[in-house]
């Protein structure tokens, strides 16, 4: 992977995470508003644009097709110079500055928007519960602690058997989950187990993981999705009804950390989305200004 | 202007206010619905768009002109067959469901998405104080009141030659103040004041408009605005910094009464607006379903 590995700055002023509907729209915003920010995705940008036969409520421009929106999507940041870059947040440290944290490299951001998007897939049981006490998102981060350790790998992606491999050098065993079909480029090292799994078992720490039939013994469980549910991805995010709890202003709970689209909460529509990216960039614009010379009155027409 | 009457029905399960990018975005999401709705216009709808020479942050579409957008939205509609009932709402009274009332007509709804935009136009001080005591929007409506007095109305719109007509009729004097240019069609018994309204005075009602330099007798003031003051609109509407106060699903402080666009404060941009509008009228479909079968789960995706 490390051929994509693309160099990132230390510090922006502002970070947009995902690049579905909502991330799009915050990137062209904070582009006309010349910010300094960076538009991640990890990724598909918006699957489920793609996937959609027709939008029937995009304002003017009536039975479009998914993708094809998708398309006039790309294409328009492109034509505002707008780069997706390919980075992954495992985690976010608490700001501001905001440090995000990804596979190879982290940075930090004055300012950021999550448009996470949602997940389709539910926690596991445990989860939650065992977050950075065995449970995490990414292997290659924590490899040097789990050495001569057993670990389970699940995966909702092919960019998991990487990481696999990665582990089985380190670890006395690597149990590999995938949920997915088409595994490709395993080591031999490896366990493949094709079984769902019903949760994560440990008292203090991840102690089994239960695939119903039996309870297979493990020190650490790495679960790869493509897209992170957004309350694990940085501590003391305020939830609501399962999704991130903003205001009118799109403002969550963390100072200049705002959220827009449908990690927001329903309803789970583009222009809903859109809209929220739009306004979360400029209140973030707003938030940065205010950073800088503290005036509430600053209009953010 | 009878010859422009429609027959409305006398009462709908929603009324959208407002045909600018939020009230058509929610026009179009009711429509998909399938709900029984109506969505009134008055006048042009959205000169702001209209006016603006190019677009760059309507995703998709980059540097479109502000008028083709405008066209491809009003045309959208008609694809949907949805029409733009001229009608302009004077008062709303509370509910549900809210009683919306004109010049010539009145009619329900249970639920309503305010989406009236922003009056560029500050209120004249002593407007809100008197408002219901002198102070009104629609002349014709409260004529008989007037009989034999002294009525002044302040009119942004030609429209407002039609009321100060039939006021002739009634009223003892009828000073005619327009913020326009080209008077068309005055009943020659109207006196014309050029000048610009400082102030509208009065203890317990009104008594005098102040115009600068003298202060001109009067029993009651009329102001003719193409949008009225959403929180003029409605008695006990919750406002915050000088927009109506909405949480993140677009509820305002009174069950049933959304408020999307503009009028919810800034940014005043299109996407937030088209944003706005589709999530208040989901919003609203969900709650006229509660209405129904009471059940907070209903999903609104």
């Amino acid at each position: 992977m490390s051929e994509d590995l693309q160099v990132l700055k230390k510090h922006y002023e502002l970070a947009i995470v995902g690049c579905g509907p909502a991330g799009m729209a915050a990137a062209l915003n904070a582009k006309i508003r010349k910010r300094d920010f960076i538009l991640l995705g990890s990724g598909f940008c918006s699957p489920k644009l793609s996937k959609a036969p027709q939008v029937d409520n995009w304002l003017g421009f009536p039975e479009i097709g998914g993708e094809e929106l998708r398309q006039r999507f790309l294409n328009h940041l492109k034509e505002q110079a707008i780069n997706i870059v390919e980075f992954k947040v495992t985690n976010v440290y608490p700001g501001p500055p905001y440090t995000l944290v990804g596979k190879d490299q982290s940075f930090e951001a004055d300012a950021v928007v999550l448009a996470t998007g949602v997940s389709v897939n539910k926690l596991f049981p445990g989860e939650a519960d065992l977050l950075g006490r065995g449970v995490g998102y990414c292997a290659t981060c924590d490899g040097p602690l789990y050495k001569n350790k057993r670990v389970a790998i699940i995966s909702y992606e092919q960019a998991g058997e990487d990481e696999a491999n990665f582990m089985a050098d380190i670890c006395s065993k690597v149990l590999y989950i995938p949920y997915y079909s088409d595994l490709k480029r395993l080591d031999p090292r490896i366990e493949v187990y094709k079984g769902k799994v019903k949760g994560i078992v440990g008292e203090s720490t991840v102690e089994r993981l239960d695939v119903g039939e039996e309870e297979l013994p493990v020190d650490g469980v790495f679960i790869l999705r493509e897209t992170l549910p957004a309350e694990q991805l940085i501590s003391g995010l305020e939830m609501e009804e399962g999704a991130i709890r903003v205001n009118h202003k799109l403002e969550t709970n963390l100072p200049g950390l705002f959220a827009a689209g449908d990690c927001t909460g329903q309803p789970f529509q583009l222009i809903k989305a859109a809209g929220e990216g739009g306004t979360a960039a400029l209140q973030a614009v707003k938030y940065l200004d205010n950073l800088k010379s503290p005036d509430p009155k600053v209009p953010i027409l």
